[in-house]
């Protein structure tokens, strides 16, 4: 990796893309295990459901700072809390939804963000026919008020679901409205400033992946 | 991984998950470079688009028997054929789409599936309202029929886009159909044979993703 010395600094602190994938992973898991009154569970319990080694999930645990106790191994509490501090959903994120098509109402109803430390905070449109109707109880407001309305409501979060042709200039209006990161799912690579994250979610991307699984008989193998 | 040397032996074939990512990846900017007018292309240009090093781009197309040539780099008709035949995406996938709310007919717009090797063949959903009916020239057929008419039309992979409490039950009906792969969007953790393959799209995790490097202030740094 020749980078600039200052850069590969300031990615050195982070923790590697899979390991802040798999902490999503452990989060799901442990919430599983805390609904079915466990309060306790070792690396060992976790890397067999999750079909992982016992060493990684350690070793992901430990880059944050989480080392269970020996022969009782993890507090679920405990371990829950330091993973949401790790991925930063231990405070509430308001989520704007852009876009209010078939994706947005999906998006809209789905229950499992407000589970996760994401609430669905404002709905925007550029439809003249979808302004001022409401859905969720949020009325769906112009594409022009997006600016004002995230910064009123403390909005840095926004999921992109307009047409493909479309999401590079609402891409750009979002970023303009000081929206740091974007949750995009037109399927496109995003041209955006340097200081907005970008996680693109590609359903084709998603396809190949289980495709690939199939064509090579890997079966039912979530770790990989 | 202390794993028995035949499961062993049969992963260690497989490329790791995510170089199979990043070979979605590679795809989609083969596919930007292509409609650009290029025809060849170097690691090192891949490299820097993707932000990944030109050493690990090198390694992954390795993987694949793909070896840049001297001063000319790889010729993109051979890479993308390459990188799909890696895939299973060289030829055409019928995919099933089971469950027809917002999230089903939003899949059902969704371009992408047709330019990437998907093609979705048929949809099912269980509400009697909706049986019959028909959405882009698709008959929306009743969960009763999936077995027949994924076999009859050689379907093996399905979008799971059902609510999440009847979503391993639906499972388990399309597992019993023949279907081999599920593309899962409830949120939980699908119960299903070994021999079937799942990915799930899990919305949270993505969003945990985002806001992570949003926190972490990694901003716009697709290779991670």
């Amino acid at each position: 990796m020749a980078e600039k010395s200052t850069k590969s600094e300031n990615v050195a602190k982070l923790a590697p893309r899979p390991v802040v994938t798999r902490l999503s992973l452990y989060l799901r898991q442990l919430e599983i295990l805390q609904t079915a009154g466990e309060t306790c569970v070792s690396s060992n319990k976790i890397a067999k459901i999750l079909q992982l080694s016992d060493a990684q999930v350690r070793k992901d645990l430990a880059f944050f700072g989480q080392f269970g106790h020996p022969g009782i191994g993890y507090k679920i509490d405990d371990l829950q809390a330091s993973i949401r501090k790790a991925l930063g959903t231990d405070k509430l994120w308001p989520l704007a939804i852009v876009g209010f098509g078939n994706l947005g109402r999906a998006l809209m109803r789905y229950r499992e963000f407000d589970r996760h430390g994401f609430h669905i905070a404002a709905v925007f449109d550029s439809d003249p026919r979808k302004i001022g109707s409401s859905a969720n109880d949020l009325e769906i407001h112009p594409l022009a008020r997006l600016g004002e309305i995230c910064k009123k409501q403390g909005i840095s979060i926004a999921a992109l679901t307009v047409p493909a042709e479309v999401a590079q200039d609402v891409a750009i209006e979002i970023t303009n409205s000081g929206i740091r990161g974007i949750l995009n799912f037109a399927p496109i690579v995003l041209r955006v400033p340097e200081a907005v994250s970008v996680v693109s979610v590609d359903l084709s991307v998603q396809l190949e992946q289980l495709v690939y699984k199939v064509s090579h008989g890997v079966g039912n193998q979530p770790g990989r």
